[in-house]
């Protein structure tokens, strides 16, 4: 039967790409060795790592305009980190908008004072905090992008006077933006760009290299930086795969044609949860995500019935997190507009069933 | 044409294991998803996880003995900070055998006191340190059980009278050992286990929670421990690929199988480097490796024949690191006896030709 995978991270890729990344392990580019059997010094891997890199600075619109893009390891918990121990020296200003977020201050708390500029932990983050200044004498400013767990989105970004450093991890490639506002953007693969195990950063260079603490290799952009993504070895199978998306969301035409694509399957997706009364939006309207649509259905007694017809069609990772309940429908890049229409028509014949 | 793959790492692999894994990327156990797309909290992700980290145990006959595994990101390299993390409270003394050996001591240098109870740095480290003594009073002892670079190997470990912490990146499940002698074992997977992009440490729990800092979660033995491995999202390709490799050693018989293949294989290797003039052994020989040996050709003029020999037969991955010169022979548990003979004719021919 036919999946229709609404998995929040990891989650679906393109069909094609998984085709040539399981020939890949078996054989790279008839060399008759496979891709995880090889040297990562070898030509054939370098070149595979520096057209990530390239192509993924290509697709944000950041070539030549003095960033740097790594692949790395330890997930985005580990961004979490390496944003402070690389650029924190005495305070920086963080936006407290979901569970991620959170663990981010958490994390850079342990190096020094870090001021919540903003916050909707109250709301459970329903909502995008908004109308906060950032202070001009901060070392950074950190925010996430889109909420993956509670499903929302900031639409718009603020001017930041210090560097502006973006978790997007669950929304990356997915909609256009003025990528250079950022200097530091990282996002872990899992969602919109590969297989867990390797975590996109894009930083400016110009904003390194200013804290005073002596920072451990693995957890020192600089040093990435210098041997080309490779200070060691690197997840060679992650990094591949990423390519082969990035290469296909390039083949589409970009971000720009992908940001269509999601538009559509989240207006159909938002407007079946407005319309439909058995159906509850839980963000607030203007935060939602197009990633993802995170809703409850208000009749207990039917869910055993929604849950079946789900199954029955082949519906996968539609469940909401612990932390919110009901359902979150996570929408990718990858995720094709059938997949959606498939849910919205059984939230429909829910209603007329019940 | 067949190749024969003496890759340093990532390395070499069964050929069943990478068909299982180059499958599992289309399709894991019929369940119509990919491997890769999947959540790391469904039942099937965790018991591969679950999987894994037992057979870790079971193989190197450590179930039940108070230890724990654990699959993470960020390869051996981030293992030389997590010690130093996790362990180091005022010092600690390391054993200097290798280029990986004095990275682990630079590393833990950035938190306290690390003492180099033995180095054989003066002579490109070919041989192993020995005859050293081991303080009470330190924090732990640090040693390196195989150098992958110079093909060295440790055949005797002290009896440490502090927790013993030892980098197996690259002999791990290659030979019968007391493992319970070893407080901390940790490995890049990339050569006896998997694709590169996980690192397996095995942790005796009772040595943890000793150190005064704060240890950021993500570099924290104890956080990994409590959440199954799974603190954040794990490396899912690399994890399931080791699995596979470890379930493959099991059924080979283990490690006490293994070792005699490997016995076998170092042994044809070595003979022909001491017996052919044109070669020489660069390591000692008691402290010669049997995962990784290093020789050089005497005879300069006889280099292009040698390699374009090498290169008509298949054999791929032979060339020396650049702080030896010369070759390295990588004969990790997935390469054939048949590789090493094709390479021992090779070396023969030449020895008639010239
Ligand atoms: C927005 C966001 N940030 C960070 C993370 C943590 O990522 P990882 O598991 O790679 O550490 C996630 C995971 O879902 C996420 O959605
Ligand atoms: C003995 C040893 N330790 C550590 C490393 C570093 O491993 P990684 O590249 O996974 O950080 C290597 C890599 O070859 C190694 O051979
Ligand atoms: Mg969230
Ligand atoms: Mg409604
Ligand atoms: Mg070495
Ligand atoms: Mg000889």
């Amino acid at each position: 039967m036919k999946k229709h995978n609404f998995s929040a991270g990891p989650s679906i890729l393109p069909q094609s790409v998984l085709l040539k990344a399981s020939e890949a392990v078996m054989d790279l580019d008839n060399s008759g060795l496979s891709l995880i059997e090889i040297s990562h010094r070898s030509k054939a891997f370098v070149d595979i790592m520096e057209n990530a890199r390239s192509l993924a600075l290509e697709l944000l619109g950041l070539e030549g305009k003095g960033y740097k893009a790594l692949f790395l390891q330890g997930g985005a918990s580990t961004q979490f980190l390496m944003v402070a121990l690389n650029l924190l020296e005495k305070r920086a200003g963080y936006i407290n908008s979901g569970t991620w977020a959170d663990k981010a201050i958490k994390e850079a708390k342990i190096y020094d004072d870090i001021y919540e500029l903003g916050s909707s932990k109250e709301a459970n983050y329903n909502y995008i905090p908004k109308g906060y200044d950032i202070p001009e004498d901060y070392d950074y400013f950190h925010c996430t992008s889109n909420n993956t767990i509670f499903g929302t989105q900031m639409k718009e970004f603020p001017n930041s006077p210090i560097p502006m450093v973006c978790d997007m991890s669950s929304d990356i490639f997915s909609r256009t933006l003025d990528f250079s506002k950022f200097d530091l953007i990282y996002a872990g693969a899992q969602k919109n760009m590969g297989p867990a195990g390797t975590t996109l950063v894009i930083v400016k260079e110009d904003i390194l290299g200013k804290v005073s603490r002596k920072i451990p290799s693995m957890m020192d952009y600089k040093k990435h930086i210098g041997s080309g993504s490779m200070f060691n070895t690197p997840p060679v199978f992650p990094v591949y795969t990423s390519m082969l998306t990035l290469e296909w969301l390039k083949g589409l035409g970009g971000i720009a044609a992908i940001e269509k694509e999601n538009e559509k399957k989240a207006r159909l997706m938002y407007s079946e949860i407005d319309l439909n009364p058995l159906f509850k939006g839980f963000a607030v309207k203007e935060d939602r995500s197009n990633m993802n649509a995170t809703f409850t259905l208000e009749n207990e007694n039917l869910k055993d019935t929604f849950e079946t017809m789900l199954k029955e069609a082949g519906v996968e990772g539609l469940n909401g997190h612990r932390s919110v309940g009901g359902y979150r429908a996570s929408m990718y890049n990858a995720l094709p507009l059938d997949s959606v229409k498939v849910v919205v028509e059984i939230m429909s014949e829910l209603e007329s069933k019940a």
